[in-house]
């Protein structure tokens, strides 16, 4: 997990010459660690700190460790000799040329010429992790790690460290918190014996109470609507505390909230509250804006639902779970790209998600959360064009897909099995049987471990599960197309086919590009377009449904939607966007789920949508080949009068500019493909116009370059 | 892991009645935890501990982790509302009836009824474990365990928790640590700045400066011998303190030593040294006395060095590793059943080596060492009956078994991989290619699995491992037993037969009964009798040798033998033995190993295989059926007037006492049966003398009685 270029750098000269030495300046030092490690521990740490009132609510799926032993491995090639300092998070020894070094561990002279330097490293309760500075022996990219000491996994293909940001040798990965920064509250309201505080929006950190005075207890009722705040029987959080002595005070537990509620005894007088606000740094690097102030606000709220969600990972909801969920991730990640760019919390998410071997469990229990791993990390590739870690999670890829293949019925399908949670959607619908969707999901599962095994060069695998998904994408066109509805259908039950028709495993089969021409028009009228459907209510399946609309060209359906939608919320209040909205309900009834009066979460990251849709559908720009090496850009007005924006690629922003008279683009990355539509001939400043079809236009954009394109009263909606 | 008969009580009803309930008074209450967690965490921490000299020396293979979270689960049925008290190692939340627990968590009501009740825990740093203290519900045998709340494994059958002796709140499993008294030196030699003490004979401890003065700097300097004491620049272990306060102190570091050597500066006085001796608490339960006073003493130092090396593991050594060897551990168990009889070390042993899933290494990264593993486990069970701790530790069979089996060649045989070790023996002998004692070892572990599949009633693999059982010892008869010389050869490489022959593949094949009445005679006198066969050097694989030759009645050759070799060690001054002894070597030369001046172990536990030999061979007890539910006792003489001892059981311990004239047993456990020869007519008391067959006699042994049998000069050696 690297945070710089020049970390980036340094692990790619690793992998060319792992065994020779450095080939450059070297990197600078940083704290590593057995990749995944990190992020399997600090994922346990965080997800047990969801709490039900007094209640800590854990995780029901499987916990992995980090590994309690590794061997950081390093092979150099010295001209002089050089002495290396190490910091060790865990008991450890340091082997230099198979020999144990005796006296300081500390500081460890290296003689000049061809060395191999080990340092093995034991901690149970943190992942071991080593900081090692020398003239040009630094911790980073170059060093190798395993179970034993120059040890040569079987594949042959040497793990290479992991780190992230930690720099510098007080700041090691078991230390790592989220940043804050003290902000004011909007609003406190004085009772007797209580303040009710208002932040003015949503938000999540640790509520300092300033100035408090005497001896008593205080409770904090939180609330994301000012509804649960009040409702101190029924919130979902909230911390009791003692008063012990004067001066300020900070709450222990980070908490989201709009308002707090809080009460406190006869001897207790607290002068102000404030908080301190709990985030992860990070860069807004996407824009949206348009003619329509309704869509801008809903893009801005979007950024803020998603930048709260982006935490140590990137979280469902900052309330309730605090935790990691495969189906939301996935989605989060699609989002992310045309927002922040965070590839690093991508990656930590990922690792975190899959945890270690072996699985004897779905992701999260769930059978489809293990297949939207899968595409998490397909996309991510695509986006970023990140080899090194999909060559570095690609075994735990291997091992996961092992137990899913493992559990496909006698007709080569999966369907769930004692254990196993089929989510799908928060939607009645049946999901026993073989349901269209999952292997669907399956398929698009096994094209990415297929993309990735190519990649990493394990032909053999690559083949194998290349053939796995054209075999199952015949099957399910055999078992699920309906010809007579054109449609698939739902499920095939105890080899019967179900007649229910949802739009579920239609919306993915178009977007996953399954569909002929014509299946895609009819799968578009007969079922996304049709309101005889059962319609799909859940921000989570919106997503697709949307997206899918989308890539069909349906942008002035979905502009609609969107303002309807996430237009409502912000209407009914919302500061951030919800779990799930229905119009026809009200406050407070509106705040229950799960059989809570607040068990609903008023900031939930697949409520962010808005980001992706606008970012790719609108704005236009997605990658094509991986990390934008080549990439199109093919605004959309979707009935808006301009739209402008940037979206962030991994070599720059692309800036993007479209009215129904013009288009401006200004180019970075690798090749890009800029593509229009107009019934009127275009004229452009600087690039060629080339006719892709009737109407229909095309035009290479360089990097660095700025394009314009002008034609009158054009056709692009 | 019970202790006492009412732990093993509890947990027998709780594999008969899992969910309904008590079927008898409640077990007290007892720490409990996840089977296998305890035990991958303490030799963790314990195998961390080694030093050589300054350096931290770790092991090379793999480590595991024990399970961050484990779900504790109990269905009870109530007469009337209980509360629990809670004591938790870990974060933790507590669930009734699928419901969480608000409030107090840590005295908890459970009304009448019907109810399940599940601890969830986490923790990173040690094993989750619960201590739960109720009228009736007591954490206990009854509980099952798994990662999720009520999670049904695959296989169906629930996983019971594991426990020790930790019956105390106050006293849980992370805190676990050895016994220690004070003891004081035998002599101690003052010099100027220097202090010699001798603890009269091997021990091992945290060293006490008693009375310490002044300011400035001390060094220890260990020694199993006085050479190695006295060697300040060689000798293996060290300590280094600064004194900074007057009075007693000591040392943070258990150290295995005879002597120390400590050193000071001017500015320091001690007044005296002691030692605070620390071990694991023992009952001696075997007993072992003869007509020659030299064999009693090597009984007595064999007794000596088991004890020192039975600690929280059964370690090799107690001065050079302090690690698990799973080649070592299989014999140590062997002589425990005939000394301590102390099963919970056997099955904490057994658990530590094998670590967790998945398996990606042997075991101490030793191919064959991977095998003894079963072998130990199949040993296990004949000696105590304990179905409970095959049924848990079953699993982990399976998958290291899977492991093994997936490394096999082309012709189903195991030769070493690359990181691989094959060890086999310390002897100049090749050890690549298909080595025929490689391909015993495996035959025999795929005995063990087939009896341990039948035994927790997984039909399908008894078969499985049974059919490849009865196939490999067909192979191994085929390639490697040499019809010409009557023996079989060391190895095939490259599909040749090596015409080499080694004791190793013979005196297995005989002690395991793969050969027929012919093939082990001509066995026993073309190998194992034979001087033109490279003699065996190491302790190790002499406890192979003279056990094959005792199973073939050879007593009188293995007498000559312990007396000359143990006898040998005790003459050159050994308080206990060695870990490799050639009488040829004198003092220091003899100390060294593996290329280090004091690297050889003075107090290596597979040294004290005369405890099994005299127990099993001599005074010749054994169980038939698991558990002594059947047994034989064969006394035999080995040249020696009389002999006499006790052997234990799980029943008690059986007293036999043998003479040119009589033999004396007072039975304990199942049904035994008492086999003896005599060349004239013999008398009983008690019991009913059988005649087996020409001079050979037998006789039914019931529990708690007493049975003598009389004759004259008769011919039991």
């Amino acid at each position: 997990m690297k945070l710089s270029a020049r970390h980036l750098a340094a692990a790619i000269a690793a992998l060319v010459f792992p065994l020779t030495g450095m080939a450059q300046a070297p990197a600078p030092a940083t704290w590593i660690w057995y990749p995944g490690d990190f992020e399997i521990w600090l994922s346990n740490e965080m997800q047990v700190k969801r709490n039900e009132r007094d209640a800590l609510f854990m995780p029901f799926w499987r916990f992995y460790s980090h590994q309690p032993q590794v061997n950081f491995t390093r092979h150099v090639d010295l001209a002089e000799p050089e002495t290396i300092s190490l910091q060790v998070e865990g008991k450890y020894s340091v082997v230099v040329d198979g020999k144990f070094v005796q006296g300081d561990q500390r500081h460890v002279l290296v003689p000049a010429g061809k060395h191999g330097i080990n340092v093995q490293v034991y901690n149970a309760a943190t992942p071991p992790a080593i900081y090692v500075q020398g003239k040009t022996i630094r911790s980073d990219g170059h060093w190798t790690v395993g179970p034993k000491p120059f040890y040569k996994p079987l594949n042959g293909v040497p793990v290479q460290a992991a780190s992230w940001h930690f720099d510098t040798p007080a700041a090691p990965p078991s230390r790592y918190r989220l940043a804050t920064r003290e902000i004011g509250a909007a609003r406190i309201q004085r009772g007797a014996h209580s303040l009710l505080v208002d932040f003015g929006q949503e938000t999540i950190g640790f509520v300092k109470l300033k100035q408090v005075k005497g001896r008593g207890n205080v409770t904090l009722y939180y609330g994301e609507s000012l509804e649960e705040a009040l409702a101190t029987e029924t919130g979902e959080t909230l911390d009791r505390l003692a008063i012990a002595h004067d001066g300020d005070m900070v709450l222990p537990n980070s908490r989201a909230m709009r308002y707090v509620n809080i009460r406190f005894d006869d001897d207790v007088d607290i002068g102000d509250v404030a908080l301190l606000y709990e985030y992860l740094p990070q860069v807004r690097r996407g824009s949206f804006k348009s003619s329509d102030a309704a869509l801008n606000r809903i893009w801005d709220v979007s950024l803020r639902t998603l930048e709260l969600n982006t935490r140590e990972f990137f979280l469902d909801g900052i309330k309730r779970d605090h935790w990691i969920w495969s189906g939301d991730a996935v989605q989060t990640y699609l989002m992310n790209y045309y927002a922040f760019f965070d590839s690093d919390t991508v990656k930590r998410t990922t690792w975190a998600l899959r945890g270690a071997d072996p699985v004897d469990m779905h992701i999260n229990t769930i059978l489809d959360y293990s297949l939207y791993w899968f595409i998490g990390i397909d996309d991510y590739y695509r986006y970023t064009g990140d080899a090194a870690f999909v060559q570095s999670i690609y075994p735990r890829m291997v091992t996961l897909m092992d137990f899913v293949l493992g559990r496909r019925n006698s007709n080569g399908m999966l369907e769930g099995m004692p254990g196993d949670w089929v989510f799908v959607d928060w939607a009645p619908m049946p999901t026993d049987g073989e349901l269209a969707v999952i292997q669907l999901l399956l398929a698009r599962s096994l094209d990415a471990m297929a993309d990735s095994a190519t990649l990493v060069k394990d032909v053999e695998r690559a083949a194998k599960y290349r053939a796995l998904a054209a075999d199952l994408k015949q099957k399910i066109m055999a078992a699920f197309w309906d010809p007579e509805r054109q449609a698939f259908i739902h499920r095939r039950k105890d080899g019967k086919p179900d007649t229910l028709v949802t739009r579920h495993p239609n919306m993915f089969a178009l977007m996953f590009g399954y569909l002929d021409a014509a299946q895609a028009e009819a799968v578009k009228r007969n079922v996304l377009m049709n309101d005889q459907v059962q319609k799909i209510t859940t921000p989570y399946m919106r997503f697709y449904e949307l997206a899918a609309l989308a890539e069909s060209g349906r942008q002035d359906y979905v502009t609609g939607q969107v303002r309807d939608y996430w237009g409502g919320m912000l209407n009914d209040g919302a500061t951030c966007f919800w779990e799930q909205y229905d119009p026809a309900q009200k406050a407070p009834e509106r705040y229950a789920m799960y059989g809570k009066a607040f068990g609903m979460s008023l900031c939930h990251a697949w409520g962010a949508s808005p980001l992706y849709l606008f970012g790719r559908y609108y704005l236009g720009v997605r990658p094509v080949q991986p990390g934008y090496a080549t990439y199109v850009v093919e605004p959309r007005l979707g009935c808006l009068e301009w739209i402008e924006g940037k979206v962030p690629t991994p070599h720059g922003d692309i800036d993007v500019a479209a009215s129904t008279t013009e288009i401006r683009v200004r180019a970075h990355g690798g090749q890009g493909t800029l593509r229009f539509a107009s019934t009127v001939a275009p004229r452009c400043r600087e690039g060629v116009i080339r006719t892709a079809s009737t109407g229909h236009y095309e035009m290479t954009l360089e990097p660095g370059r700025d394009y314009v394109v002008a034609y009158a009263a054009a056709s692009s909606r």
